[in-house]
């Protein structure tokens, strides 16, 4: 097995980026289905998302900002004014829809899409454009918080049921500047972010999926709130699928006929 | 049925932007099948591509100098200086690929991306962010210019067999400048260009596949000859995914299980 399978050429891979041929593509399937088994509430149906989105739109979650080595930028030779930027997280679009939709909460969107984020390196597993599976939720404070310990604790079963050991850590977003420092000590000591990781080489480990509550931050900058005016709290966990594909292909094989899943317990 | 799926959020509409909602990703699969059925000597394994690609690579086939307005490229607030561009045709990553390898000719990849093109309007199917599945052809002059003529009898065949009245006219990109204008005559004179337009709403008519025959442009711009030296031409067919959901959608509405879908002759 190469390094992102088969298909993929030097100069793809030179860059951090993947192709997906048929087997790769049938794996991608089968960790579809086994993390929407995860979600047993949850309608299984995925909402494709565009790589790419309004710049206007990640500008109101502070992203650019708070990333701007991997915040992706569009611009033209003729127009170097940008209005889009390639989508980091693919929650970025579900935002938006509930601004302006009349609310029945909680309410759990279930969103895909090719995410670009320009890493330093393209080390194994961190690629730079790569294929993220999100489960967003949004509710009350306590349902967003219950709603979140529940989904990681589902993930471990998860990947229990995938014959994959992982390390459920918490964790802090490099964030840059004096603001970012704060964000990031109040991440770790408030626990807001958490990160499955998982072998992808024997020497390497890399963050498979990832947890964040925002708590009220999204849902102020987009303005979201109850019909009765009450605040609501949003929170997520994304899959990265090239990532958790390498590390099942390190564990198991790069066939998912040969994968030793197991039926939900 | 909303302009572009019911899921479809008003801020993508007015970027050109589209989401997938399970049903339009039903009726793809459904479109994909058609089309593959249409190539009955070519494996139906579709390759993903990623939806960004190396700048360096796309500089080498001239889009960016001949479509400075509708080609994207990326950058950091960080690191102004680019290295990505957007995948405006998915032709464009399997060229390298065939730079390096051994050949086999004549040779045929089937590839699928999501392309990106700063079009000045969103007008009803024209957007900015949109699904393109391709079929590339490497062979001699004499192989490429029969795969070319006889894709265009397929692909009429396809359209039949969708139920989906299309025109087939010759076309000439917009190209800008003085040898632009020279390159946009020599299309329409020899014939290299082709669109097969249908209708998306009652007044308004678009291309959902495009046919080019490159002849010897990419292969001399990516260095790719034959094991023997002797000279090579490509050609390749694309079909707008969207583009063609929307005109099926028209003819036959949004339900791809009620489209009048005939057998393959």
């Amino acid at each position: 097995m190469t390094q992102y399978g088969e298909d993929n050429h030097e100069i793809r891979r030179r860059y951090g980026l993947t192709s997906r041929n048929g087997l790769m593509q049938e794996a991608f399937d089968v960790l579809r289905r086994n993390i929407s088994a995860s979600f047993p509430d949850v309608d299984d149906e995925i909402t494709l998302m565009p790589p790419v989105i309004p710049l206007e739109v990640v500008e109101k979650t502070d992203y650019g900002k708070l990333f701007p080595g991997l915040f992706g930028i569009v611009h033209t030779r003729t127009r170097p004014d940008p209005q889009f930027a390639l989508t980091a997280s693919v929650c970025h679009h579900v935002y938006p829809e509930w601004r302006s939709e009349v609310k029945e909460i909680p309410d759990i969107r279930v969103v895909e899409a090719d995410c670009f984020r320009f890493e330093e390196s393209t080390e194994r597993g961190r690629l730079r454009s790569f294929r993220m599976l999100e489960y967003v939720f949004l509710g009350a404070p306590a349902d967003c918080l219950h709603w979140r310990d529940q989904t990681l604790a589902n993930s471990s079963a998860l990947f229990d049921r995938l014959s994959l050991r992982t390390e459920l850590v918490t964790a802090s977003d490099p964030f840059f500047g004096r603001g970012g420092r704060l964000l990031a000590n109040s991440q770790k000591d408030e626990k807001l972010k958490w990160e499955f990781t998982a072998h992808v080489a024997q020497d390497s480990t890399i963050a498979v999926g990832s947890s964040n509550l925002h708590k009220e931050h999204l849902t102020k900058a987009f303005g979201i709130q109850a019909s009765d005016g009450g605040l609501l709290h949003s929170a997520c966990i994304g899959f990265g699928l090239d990532r958790l594909y390498l590390a099942m292909c390190h564990a198991h094989g790069a066939d998912p006929a040969h994968w030793p899943l197991r039926e939900p317990g």
